[in-house]
């Protein structure tokens, strides 16, 4: 079975500083690309940085689909004929932010996703998406993306698996917290059960870098379809680059037994909370 | 914060060895109450083994809610004071048969669980559930029953967690398969990720012991509301038996940030696939 090299690129973006962030993008797309991947994955508000004070500071800081990061990865996508995918804080109408990924591909077409679940702080920073996450038939296989925080509703993560993604590519900042030392850290097993419930492969790109006393899990992780790391998967504050090369196709048999499909054993119509 | 007892006692039923199976329980319940546990949680199909040949075999092999097991359960739940959480095979009309879960409380009452997402050849054999898990307000808190692969759709288990359920217990036999050598198995990962999406407690208590060529995984599991194992959590394929202090009052918290609850931040109406 043919596979598909995905790389994760975890970064330290710096607050405020976008010519240095995409600098920064630009020299791990660069690095994918010669390590022959055919997706590269960035972290969240790769293009700014993530703790900012307020909506103003981050409107300040944000572009529009046309702004030069978005504008450089579309060059560099072709160029280097790779898929990038990478968060970036995008100016909206009237003052408005949204916290969206960015899937751009060679050949120049650019979809954005918007976060529709936002974490703490954010929710008095960010307008929250409405729109599912758009499932993208690119060159080497449908890919999706979600971020952050959306990765811990499983009702969400459903919804692109159902409409046929392969690989859910999910650009993070997971603030780091206590855990119990010898465990992986939590968001990594909700990546392995999202990926394994649905048999859809995932590649979550986390960062590094502390901003404003707030630090990261450093947790990038690559799964499989049945759950399990190909790549990453441990805590590791630093820079690191993951590669995985992963048989996408898989993703498209959900059986799991002889009489197990783990999409249509779902039973939607009971799955209504009760008033 | 006060804590509730929880033990799962993870045994080797034998296929159609009902009286054994009885006293093998029963042997398990009174030493989880020399323990002080105040709630047992029994394996799947307990009473009755589970490799069935047929639908008949399994009839043959079932029993009703007043049969010999749930009938002994119910006066060791009265002499031990202790809530008892079980699985066996359930009779019903027209010699058709449910994987079911009973709750047993000391005071006499009985909630029945049907599984509703039945595992491979379990279609050619029970009537699947099609009621969610009951939520019952026990004196210790309020517990809820799934049956192992309930546990593989996390809008199921999303259900009682919505409904108020503290502690979900989960009676399990989890057929072993292949894995990679230093993963936790999958099937915990997905307990852990249940949990913690929920802030819910779980108790999945699995089996061990051959039957018919099956073996399993033996990993049975006790998280807590973060999703990290307070016991158990390991593949381990012989009799064990885990003990948990469970501050079961945690889970009526669902804040795990300043703006975050991990209910409220559901957004349904968003959740509906595309048609």
């Amino acid at each position: 079975m043919s596979t598909v090299r995905v790389v994760c690129q975890q970064l330290a973006p710096r607050l405020g500083e976008t010519e240095h962030n995409r600098n920064l993008g630009a020299r791990a797309i660069n690095d994918a690309a010669m390590l022959g991947a055919q997706v590269v994955v960035l972290p969240e508000l790769m293009q700014s940085g993530y703790v900012f004070k307020d909506r103003q500071e981050a409107f300040e800081l944000s572009e529009a689909l046309d702004g030069p990061t978005l504008s450089l990865w579309k060059s560099l996508a072709a160029e280097l004929d790779i898929i990038i995918v990478g968060g970036f804080c995008e100016r909206l109408d009237d003052g408005q932010v949204a916290n969206s990924a960015a899937l751009v591909e060679p050949e120049g077409r650019l979809t954005v996703y918007r976060k529709a679940h936002l974490w703490n702080r954010e929710k008095l920073i960010f307008t929250p998406g409405t729109a599912p996450p758009p499932v993208v038939q690119t060159a080497v296989g449908r890919i999706a993306m979600v971020i952050c925080y959306d990765l811990e509703l499983p009702e969400w993560v459903r919804l692109p698996a159902l409409a046929g993604a392969e690989l859910l590519c999910a650009p993070v900042n997971w603030p780091d917290a206590p855990r119990p030392a010898s465990e992986r850290p939590g968001e990594i097993v909700r990546v392995q059960a999202n990926a394994a419930v649905n048999r859809m492969f995932i590649a979550a790109c986390d960062r590094h870098g502390e901003e404003r006393g707030i630090d990261w899990v450093g947790g990038s992780v690559i799964v499989d379809a049945d759950g399990y790391p190909q790549a990453g998967g441990n805590a590791h504050r630093h820079e690191q680059r993951l590669v995985a090369d992963l048989p996408l196709a898989q993703a498209r048999d959900k059986y799991i037994s002889a009489h197990n499909h783990v999409h249509q054993d779902r039973r939607p119509g009971l799955y209504l909370p009760s008033p």
